[in-house]
């Protein structure tokens, strides 16, 4: 593996091991072996993208990470680019496939939680360890990388409050509905800092 | 104005003008002349834009024109960076905010076309000339900078079947409503070229 690193032919590393380590250790050796680095781990880039941003910087190597938020959606680099002059006052998303699945058919069908997790792992929406998705750790992830762009700070996954749909009951969807609401797992960040100053934000909201 | 084409001190011409003359001609100048151009201008592009991007790359400087369709919204450059690797098979958009306002309130309030329109006017949505807009040339310009992009490909207004919306009258919301539909000014853009080989697509079919 260390010749992997060291090899003067490659000129770009794509990493598609996911979750934080050994992705971590080996995306950092690339950066610092001067390897352009292609990654869609969005645990990584949301506890650590700030570290390797600046690792890349300082090597003059780029790294991208398009495909960790929104795979098929052009996000980030909207955000890096196109939209950098914008100031942006909120983010409010629904950023999570398996949960959204799952609460639909909860509303739709009015099926228990157990019961539309089992159909989505079957049909392949969720994983066999589906924890990170249905406790909201997935979009808390995604959320911090794409409140990171919007607000150009570093908003880290432990900011960012977090409430996942496992504790749902089919009683709060009767209740929902007569009450004229639908039940989603929304990821929202909102800003609140001084856009005149040059100070860091007075303070920043985020849930999901 | 020629001083202002030959001044060395300018480096990026940004034109406002709107409209195909003189503002084609201008675009045409200050390319020629190595300045690099940012333009909204829907029309120039729909309608010159492989010219004029083939003459800023012959003067080597950049044309860009994101604003041209969905102002706000990153739609250009995401069909020319994060986006170009896909194979795109259609478009389809609601992609004019005029006619589109003018339809919900058709469909909605069950006013008339020219009562929808005034309210639009007098809203600031619609221009005091809306030819462009309720006859779909506007959709069109947009429809042809999109598909160019997306099936790169040169696509021309001319090419776009265009039909607007001054023509719908109160009974056809009606049956629309009946049948269950709704009725909207929609941007198709389809294509059905030979993705295996390298000739020109086979055909491609675009609507307003």
């Amino acid at each position: 593996a260390d010749e992997f690193f060291t090899e003067p032919e490659i000129d770009i590393v794509v990493e598609v091991i996911g979750g934080e380590s050994p992705a971590l250790q080996y995306l950092k050796r690339a950066l610092s072996c001067g390897k352009h680095v292609v990654t869609a781990n969005k645990e990584v880039i949301a506890k650590h993208g700030a570290e390797l941003l600046a690792l890349a910087q300082q090597h003059k190597v780029g790294l991208r990470y398009e495909a960790s938020v929104g795979g098929g959606i052009p996000l980030i680099a909207p955000f890096q680019y196109e939209l950098v002059a914008n100031k942006i006052n909120g983010i409010y998303a629904i950023i999570n496939g398996t949960t959204n699945y799952i609460l639909t058919r909860m509303a739709r069908d009015g099926v228990d939680f157990s019961s539309a997790l089992s159909r989505a792992q079957e049909l392949g929406y969720a994983e066999a360890n589906p924890r990170d998705d249905v406790e909201g750790i997935d979009a808390t992830y995604k959320l911090a990388i794409l409140a990171s762009l919007a607000f150009q700070s570093q908003v880290r996954p432990e900011d960012i409050h977090c409430e996942g749909i496992s504790r749902l009951s089919t009683r709060d969807f009767q209740y929902a509905r007569e009450l004229g609401f639908a039940i989603k797992l929304l990821a929202i960040a909102t800003f609140s800092g001084d856009s005149q100053s040059k100070s860091p934000p007075l303070s920043l909201v985020a849930s999901c």
